[in-house]
């Protein structure tokens, strides 16, 4: 297994050659053991009821599990009608998996005596640890297993299920239905009531993961192993944050490539976000990075347990849609309507074809009935219309999908109306997907019931179900995008980019000076408004017009840094005349307030009058790496916080998509033929700086402020700029 | 009862008359006969299983209806066990209300024959009418019962249901159960199924309406009567459009102050707002003018079935909270973190008290346990934890609102939690709302329904009981908004405007003259720049000076009307200088293109320069009325749409609140100190444009664009507007 280290620092190059091992090939042998071990043994195993010891032997085996279980505990000859062992030494041989349910204090000094005695994959159930403030018990356990070359799941986790191995290795929930999709929860508590609610929603479950601490194996194994695991069609993620967000990122972009990855992260209020909030932060807050981070790895986030159930069911039992379109088959027109709403809500494509579904569907309904889409055949529509109506839908290949609803009527047999739809989708051998909602009161739960174990999700309401089509719509587009790697930008000469920095760095600098930020700038190939160095009032003259007009004016002295207060800068000079009387004045102050000071001359630069403000940099997040950020400038930053961000490197389609996503984003686009801004040159500039945060470890945070958009083909241009770099490693 | 008649003209006057009766003094006895009849007649009555009028009469007799029943049909001697009449003719009185369930073609002489023999009030089922374009159907059958002073619910309903007097005069679903909650629905095949969907959701209901086509008997009436009903504690009401708005608007407002209507208003998808779209309706959809509307008259407008039911279930059980701050409950960190995400986004406040809590709640908990805002008794949190931790809460005078959430643990009994819960709320009265989600499988649903049954709404989700909570708070702050008039300008002289616009409708014209607007303006009350003419050279110089640089100059000629073209308007004059030159230009550019051109001077204008551009008018909805409109000028308006829209006219309160609704708001009110602009003189402006668009009911449209927005204390400036009046109207 390729080893990927912690994010503290950041290794760019290492991302790469992560990259170029498919992750089912980086998967450790310890996971198998986790999931498909011969033997268990449950070390602090009990036979008083209720505890935790002894939860985990009744589970294992009445959860039907074939393997050997070894109970350990020094207290009981005999634990649920199995022998019990005094210690792991005294096993017949060491368990494949052995799970650890004793007192956080001595469960590390166990761990060392089971590895002694050969065991090599645990599980730590223990809590009293990192989250309660003993973090150094996590970094003994984990001393402790590397040592031996062993690895653990926990602390502080309720145990493993495994559909492969019958291996319900949890004190949680009994009876769990054996299915295709994969569980991971970072918390214990909502872990285990969500494989309640799976039983409830008729969801069954390949696995099982409670992460926990994750001391040693995490959320990325995890997440690798279910990625790889056939049995599993669909993964669901509950997690609260990440100390490796790179590694989640990356591992969730290769897994979500093959199958759907449904992730509720928490913790995403605002309080939340402002506690972790710096200068940039505050725009940067770490949810909104995480959520951008989820989405560039096609994971689709639930923002609440009902939307990310829904999804599941529908990602986990159909097929995903050939192409964009969906057809509405309804008996009420009220509820198409709302169905409609949903769609554009959920970004699902309404097809739009009377004629054709005139002439197609006209037979299923009443003469007051509506065929063009929704397809309303009316309160008349029976299970004979539903059929019917299901079965030109299915059988025509301009029709990718199909959402089915239902109100019930006085009359209407909900049953009879699941079972047309169910008939209809067993002929077409469920081909196209078809999500369903019923409306309704008695009746209409068997209905439903009917339809989900039929492998048709039903849903309580018209919203929901298209709100399942959408899900499935947004996996369709995922799966429909191919890979497109970052720009790599030959002419970028990143060595020289290093020296300046370097330089810096030896005299101790965290912030580079002006004229070394523009030198980066422009040796990662971003342009800067003309400008020029003038000696005297005849060379300044001439520069001006040599720059075209309007131009600005400041003076060039080594003594004057706050040039302002100098009197020392002019702008919008618009022709000869307002260039000498500027000179003339910007001299008579500097000399005025400084005798003395050294004048060289003065900086004559282009004024950009057409252009739109924007704000382009990054900046390192701890979890993440180098984050990207672009936006409106001016007031539109400031007020509005109209800001795109991604983790770098991207790629150019993602380019585009962080440009889009600006709220303003018209503005650069020219709306109305207005103001069409240079989106490629802001596009390259983006790719550039990506490359640039990636390649260059060294540098830490950039802000372009203004970076000013000219018209299209005119390019942008950096009018100011400032870049952190990491200190100087002190030497001990 | 006051007739308040369509609203294709507007009649600001009868709106004030209007308000002055309480609703309920409103209510017609019509409506009484509708849901507290003493007889009923059945026209259509029927012995045939499964057709409407079988379903009709066994569903009255069935549901325990105490009054007389009368089948009437010709074809049968008894139905459903009573005696069958031969006509409305031959009943041994009036029937209180009969029923039409006939075929729409010899509905209307039916209900002629019945008006004759003394029935007063209907409801018409049929359908064939102006969904089905035979509007003039309907047209006749209001003008037939208006002849016999009689009311008509209809056609094209499913009938009515009254708990009060145990009538289910539908021919929808049997066994409704009696409760609080009314519902108003337009479209059949849903109302149908919502009363079906109360019974799953343990909803009871009392009352259901189905107002169909509305030819008489409207949404509203239903409203009023729903809202004086003392058996109906909350509202639910699904339309699809109105054509009278303002009334609904009215209605719902009075209403909604005394109990909640939670509203689902479909249609609301782009594609069906642009169908409807003019010029300013593009800005203006429908849609958005409905949800405005809606708004403003208090409403909880739902977005999907799911959110209005569970709304509708907190609202109709529970006490509104007395003030703002709510506790959570919960024995898993991971759902307390999911349900502070969603109290931000339902605007629900997470009380911050950590002392306060660890005193109160420390004891409910082991040491691990965290007694700030989540209050996490975790997972070793039973029954008893869990009571003690909601008897405290409930005690406690400084939590007014707490949410109980519960994750199902191994051994967890998730009904003796409930219990507890339901035990603690009974013990403190049901003072304070509790909503509740608990989250897992086996046992919980039962532990649910028991918690629903006992009065405290549970939810399968903690961002359901959550959103459900943000419902009990937005009633919360209805309530406490106290009524607040619009502005009356007494120094806005009606008169002279409405003469202005005499003249202007005596030429024919629908367009004012830029100054007939400008006078209009300035009669309201409107602030412009300083502005003047001059007749020669001199003047010029002589007027710029007096109103200060910088300044714009254009020619004063009857004879130029685009004074662009002819290069006759000149800005940013910033001297006398540039007048000079700027007066001269403009005369040899207007001689040079129209020799003969009568030029009577120059017009010189104040220039603003340090301001923000923004846009306000209205303009006449046909259902709504005057729509009043403001917004971010320039680029935000044409790109960003940054408008926000109001019912005209509104209060003081509801103006500041249009103005904050804008995006752009912080530009305006000055973050970080920059730009603050003059709120108070915008919020001036805009009710003296909803007086005036009130008041002047020729006014058709109006847009100031731009409204320049100065500096706090200095006012908003026009700098131009358009204005349409209605035209004349033809002598005949």
């Amino acid at each position: 297994m390729v080893k990927w280290m912690g994010s503290k620092k950041r290794t760019p190059p290492k991302f790469y050659i992560f990259n170029l091992i498919p992750f089912w090939m980086r998967i450790d042998h310890a996971l198998d053991d986790l999931f498909t071990p011969e033997s268990v043994a449950v070390v602090g195993a009990s036979a008083k009821e209720g505890s935790i010891g002894y939860n985990l032997v009744r589970n294992i085996v009445e959860g039907g599990y074939a393997g050997k279980v070894f109970p350990v505990n020094p207290k009981y000859d005999e634990v649920h009608g199995l022998k019990c062992f005094k210690s792991t030494a005294d096993l017949p041989h060491p368990a494949d998996l052995t799970i650890m349910a004793v007192h956080a204090d001595i469960s590390n000094s166990m761990i060392e005596e089971a590895c002694k005695n050969g065991a090599r994959t645990f599980i730590n159930i223990a809590s009293g640890f990192g989250e309660v403030g003993r973090r150094d018990l996590e970094i003994k356990m984990r001393e402790i297993v590397r040592k031996y070359g062993a690895r653990v799941l926990g602390p502080n986790v309720f145990g493993v299920y495994s559909a492969r191995a019958s291996l319900n290795a949890t004190f949680g929930l009994r009876n769990v239905v054996p299915g295709n999709v994969g569980l991971i929860s970072q918390s214990g508590a909502l872990g285990i009531a969500l494989m309640g609610m799976t039983q409830n929603q008729g969801i069954g479950l390949s696995a099982v993961i409670s992460i926990g601490n994750k001391a040693d194996i995490s959320e990325c194994e995890a997440l690798e192993y279910l990625g790889a695991d056939d049995r599993t069609k669909a993964i669901f993620l509950y997690i609260e944050g990440t100390k490796d967000g790179r590694r989640l990122m990356e591992v969730a972009s290769e897994v979500s490539k093959i199958k759907p990855i449904v992730a509720i992260k928490s913790g995403s209020s605002v309080r939340g976000a402002l506690a972790a909030a710096s200068h940039t932060g505050s725009l940067a807050g770490s949810d909104k990075i995480f959520t951008t981070a989820l989405e560039q790895a096609g994971v689709l986030r639930a923002l609440n347990l009902n939307d990310g159930f829904n999804w599941l069911r529908a990602l986990s039992q159909l097929p995903i849609p050939g192409a964009e379109g969906v057809v509405v088959v309804t008996n009420g027109g009220g509820i198409g309507v709302m169905s409609t709403d949903s769609a554009e809500r959920y970004r699902v494509k309404m097809l739009d074809n009377r004629d054709l579904f005139e002439k197609m569907f006209r037979k299923t309904m009443p003469d007051y009935g509506n065929a063009s889409n929704p397809i309303d055949i009316t309160g008349q529509g029976k299970n004979k219309e539903y059929g019917m109506a299901f079965d030109i839908a299915l059988d025509e290949p301009k029709i990718p999908a199909i959402v089915g609803l239902y109100c019930q009527t006085a009359d209407g047999k909900p049953m009879e109306i699941a079972k047309a739809a169910i008939d209809s989708a067993a002929r077409s051998q469920h081909r196209k997907p078809i999500t369903f909602s019923m409306v309704g009161g008695k009746g209409i739960r068997d209905a439903m019931d009917e339809l989900n174990q039929a492998g048709i999700p039903c849903y309580g309401s018209p919203d929901e179900a298209m709100s399942a089509m959408g899900a499935l719509y947004k996996r369709h587009r995922r799966l429909l995008e191919e890979k497109e790697e970052p720009v790599v930008f030959n002419d970028i000469n990143l060595n020289a980019i290093q020296s300046i920095i370097d330089r810096a760095k030896e005299v101790g600098a965290t912030n580079l000076i002006e004229s070394d930020c523009n030198e980066i700038l422009r040796l990662t190939g971003l342009q800067f408004p003309k400008s020029g160095v003038a000696g005297n009032l005849d060379e300044a003259v001439a520069l001006a017009q040599k720059i075209g007009f309007p131009v600005a004016m400041k003076v060039l002295s080594p003594d004057i840094i706050h040039k302002t207060e100098f009197g020392a800068v002019r702008l919008d000079l618009e022709d000869e005349h307002e260039v000498r009387v500027a000179y003339e004045s910007i001299m008579a102050s500097v000399r005025s307030k400084m005798r003395n000071a050294r004048i060289e001359g003065v900086i004559v630069t282009e004024m950009i009058c057409e252009a739109t403000e924007t704000i382009l940099g990054f900046s390192e997040d701890p979890s993440f790496g180098p984050v990207l950020m672009f936006g409106m400038g001016g007031i539109y930053v400031e007020v509005l916080k109209d800001v795109a961000f991604r983790v770098a490197p991207i790629s150019g389609r993602e380019v585009m998509k962080m440009i889009r996503d600006i709220t303003s984003y018209p503005i650069l686009a020219g709306a109305r033929g207005k103001d069409f801004r240079d989106i490629d040159g802001i596009s390259d500039a983006i790719s550039r700086i990506s490359y640039l945060a990636t390649q260059v470890d060294d540098l830490v945070e950039l802000d372009i402020n203004p970076f000013m958009a000219l018209d299209k083909g005119m390019g942008c241009k950096v009018v100011d700029s400032r870049m952190t770099i990491r200190p100087k490693e002190m030497k001990s």
